[in-house]
């Protein structure tokens, strides 16, 4: 088994929330084996510069007192938050973010690429990675934070969202946060679209898999 | 399962051969079915412009009469000769290749990388996508084409390049040829040099496994 650690960067005291991203990684990857923790204090998660400054030191500290011995450490965020930070404190360490692992493969993929999120801003790595094939960062009217991704209205609007990308011209819908996850929305965005959809937890889960299975090659 | 049709560019009329990689993709992720196939008159592979330029009405050609039904097609090449084509020839096909599979891992796991292949310039795809991500391009002295990868004197060749690339910087080794795939080389680079290989087959895998794990997420 290939041994991975995931860090939640929205704290929940129900472990089955907690444990969301990780089931759904070992569900969709055989030979993956996932253990999930949350940051303390950052109820709202990350939306912002502000929570992601003060998350950063949290989550460096969960990955190295919690994960350091495992073959893998994800930090399940499309801001990546602490992942270039605990590469620097945990060499050895395979390390990935929701963020880069979907702008990687929405790269792959080809074609113009639009992120649906809840910033209003892009994510740094969808920026970085995508360059001029990024169309733009779009967030639903009603959604601010990942909670309100939860509600019924945070949902309808990210669909309606997802057909104006379309109308934009977008020719891949990159989720810009793992809360988009959370819900399960890339499939449904999918039917009514036809779009590619890449959800950055699926897309972690497929890197995780790449080093698996480089890992037992040969 | 998710169906997938594997192009190999390098003619031969060992059908085991023809399915090396494919077989690898399915032996390294579960619930892949990949069917094999190669274009005719080619038995040097792919090694420059003029072969490529040969090599991809046969790319298509081979794509649309045999794998036009399959969920996903690889052209098994890190050059991607007739991706492009094929997307444009089947637009409700996913399509990928081995030069942008492996020059998205690369990119995501971060760091300088070298590539280390059988021409004088790196595939298109690491140039595109790696920017000046890119040490280098590394060629062994004595490999030319996929066939020499197969001598002892050609593998010996590879790995004091990894060596080389390991001293000029390169933090990641991304191979540039599926006919190191073939070779099974690169958990033996990664031993000798202790850094990250990325294969271009291994990387294609990962691709279709993120798009089978997107079509059964929800």
């Amino acid at each position: 088994m290939f041994e991975i650690g995931l860090i939640r960067v929205l704290t929940s005291d129900d472990q089955d929330f907690v444990d969301m991203h990780g089931r759904l990684i070992e569900r969709l990857y055989p030979n993956l084996n996932v253990t999930s923790a949350c940051i303390p204090d950052q109820r709202e998660g990350i939306h912002g510069p502000e929570q992601e400054a003060q998350a950063i030191p949290k989550i460096v500290a969960l990955a190295t007192e919690r994960f350091a011995h495992k073959d893998m450490i994800l930090v399940s965020c499309a801001e990546d938050p602490g992942v270039e930070q605990i590469r620097e404190a945990l060499p050895g360490v395979l390390v990935t973010g929701g963020g880069e692992s979907a702008a990687a493969m929405a790269l792959r993929i080809g074609g113009r690429v639009g992120v649906l999120g809840i910033t209003d801003v892009a994510p740094k790595a969808y920026i970085r990675l995508l360059g001029d094939r990024l169309v733009g960062n779009y967030r639903p009217e009603l959604v601010h934070s990942s909670p309100d991704l939860l509600t019924d209205a945070g949902r309808r609007s990210c669909i309606d969202t997802s057909l104006k990308m379309k109308a934009d011209g977008c020719e891949v819908i990159a989720l810009g946060c793992t809360g988009l996850a959370t819900i399960g929305i890339a499939g449904q965005i999918t039917q009514i679209t036809g779009l590619q959809v890449v959800d950055p937890v699926i897309a972690m889960g497929a890197c995780c898999a790449f080093h698996a299975a480089t890992a037992r090659a040969f």
